[in-house]
């Protein structure tokens, strides 16, 4: 089970390719510079979504980049945790309508849409915990990336809103990451307004999961939890967050057959062993970051 | 895929009528003026509950009447939002407890239920959203019905309890509507307590979506909600509405299929593509209501 | 419907003895006194952890002593309600991790967590409303055993923690309480960083149902709970919890109809006839508390 959960994704991206290139360029800015960041330092990547003039659309272009962003060196001992954030006001404010068009045609819409779910549910699957850290407007699809992370971490004048329906385009894929991160009548009331809620709304109603006052402690906040994950062992938060995606889908008792036999895996591996030493020995911890089992 | 979500509700109303007739009549008042009142006007529909003296019971009659109500015209172009109210200081108090004695019988009880229940789902199956306007207590199958609607509004007075228990009849049925409201300890609490809560707590736990200090601001609030409603269009709307009941009723990548499809659907409609140019051309967008497809 | 879901308990207790013997005991401490103690009065019972020099640990002896005071004559009309709670300042602090160690082998680890769930589960599918009574701390298991409770309250001061990642061992079988009591992101920044959230956040989040100043309200509050429990019938009350965890296991539909069955049975119920009754005729109900059905 432990083996199953931790090798999954791993699979799943080496036999990956990303196969929704963008083969048509719709806006020239697009090139000069790369449209997301990426850096690393101590275990923590951090992912800028990089293009301010377009408010960070998710052109398709966009979705690829922060896509190979994502997956680069997910399974690497040095990858610890992913902080995603924004270049500029706005967050992120969803689709680039541009690509949304009659004259881009039905098939490139589906390839707009499969690209997005992919990512949006790439950032659930990697074994790495993602965390969302946002200063500004998050809309559409642009605030789906932020329900899908595992954890959001907001400033006090950030806004959350779906506003599809002003444009005749209702938020349904949208809906489906916020309506399972707030309170139905919370969603629906989003989806069929498009009025944007604020960030202690959001913390209310569980978008995001914390809510500090300025961009300075919004920064320290974000890093301070990134750090603590550091802190811990790569394998053990990996099949962690592996099975809480997995028995969150299942009912009660399967949930808990699941999360049990994970369990009993994790108390396999040598950091599990190594922790419980470390602590009956009141000692820190020192993690090998192995995923074999540990001798018995 | 959009035409089997927008047909669905339109065919399950045309075919069916309202089977569950009160044969017996058990208040004489019920009779003198009708049990909810209709109007509409610029696309809003306002349903009042009009039984104030019997704290707007749902009985076997009342049921029916906010049914037909419901329906009436439910495909037309000129209804875009349906606001449920009531006369007086009880929004509802739930059942008839004498459409529920043994004299009527366990077949009549059946009946009473399952009437109930269609109207509760009726509210989440209809092509528009059904916002729930309280001013005042909604208790037990009352309760139910704010917890149905797509959105609820409610002033600071209004409270929300599901007292069944000290009449002997645990509230079974609006447990489905308020255990998938709020959470389940909140739920628990006011199942065994009976306890009211305040419409402060309701909307921390997510059970209303939007509190106002008093009865001026409730209209103001909840008619700025329809108007908005109003302004975008019709199937798209209806398309999303549809969209969120069926993802939210499946796993996460069942729930990304299905809504990624709903997009496909809603670019391809005309209003979709109407609304994209307006927006790319800097105007106002001029919706057909139309459910048919644009030329590609 | 009633009959199957008043007796299922009944029969899963008479049938089941407890199959996880401590056989090892690792603790000399824990044989010098009860590890939990139980009281009964007029219908409410008191559990108590009782083993505060080891922080109230869920050791395997702990999980079984809870059990035989959970199930103990639960189906006795003389028991109303259970209220846990637990002496000193730490709730509990979740699993006895001497008993996770390799030397203690797979198939002991295997008992443990198997031993843990039926607790957790027992808890939801007795007849009777548990309540968790909180001052203090509640981390891991412990805080799954708030997050399994039927009602919490805590004080203030009480803080909820899932700190498995700090030693190594990730709270997944926690995580199946709490994913299924808070919003998934805040689940998600507990079980990932460890970091405790305090009595406001647990119940803005719905962790727990109230919140209280001190530990004179705690005990005033939970009891005053605990006794509208007992002024109301208890198969009403054993087929009603019954009924709402059936029921939110499934679908909407499928759950109108498992609900409006069991409405039906409540009112075949002699209470339920005598609590209309009573009503009808402004009288407080007499209850038999008899599972058989009233004369039709």
């Amino acid at each position: 089970m432990a083996h199953s959960l931790l090798c999954r994704v791993g699979r799943v991206v080496q036999a990956g390719r990303w196969p929704y290139v963008a083969t048509r360029t719709l806006s020239s800015e697009a090139q000069e510079e790369p449209l997301t960041l990426r850096e690393q330092h101590d275990g923590i990547r951090r992912i800028i979504l990089n293009n301010p003039k377009k408010r960070n659309a998710l052109s398709l272009a966009m979705l690829s980049s922060l896509w190979e962003n994502i997956v680069t060196g997910v399974d690497s001992d040095d990858l610890r945790v992913i902080i995603i954030s924004a270049r500029g006001p706005v967050f992120s404010s969803g689709h680039d309508l541009k690509e949304l068009t009659s004259a881009q045609g039905r098939e490139h819409h589906t390839k707009v849409f499969q690209a997005c779910s992919e990512v949006m549910t790439l950032v659930q699957d990697i074994p790495v915990p993602v965390i969302a850290m946002v200063n500004g407007v998050a809309t559409a699809a642009g605030c789906q990336l932020v329900a899908s992370c595992d954890i959001a971490v907001a400033t006090e004048m950030s806004t959350f809103a779906t506003p599809g329906i002003n444009v005749g385009l209702f938020c349904s894929t949208p809906g489906v990451a916020i309506g399972r991160a707030v309170p139905r009548k919370v969603a629906m009331e989003m989806l069929f307004t498009g009025r944007p809620i604020s960030a202690e709304d959001a913390l209310r109603h569980g978008l995001v999961s914390r809510v500090v006052a300025d961009e300075a402690s919004l920064e320290e906040e974000t890093l301070a939890m990134a750090r603590r994950v550091c802190q811990s062992s790569r394998p053990v938060v990996a099949l962690g967050k592996a099975a809480f995606q997995r028995q969150m889908a299942q009912g009660r008792d399967a949930a808990y057959a699941t999360a049990s036999g994970v369990m009993v895996d994790n108390l396999a591996l040598r950091d599990g062993q190594e922790g419980i030493k470390a602590f009956l020995g009141k000692r820190k911890p020192t993690w090998t970051h192995s995923t074999e089992k540990a001798h018995e």
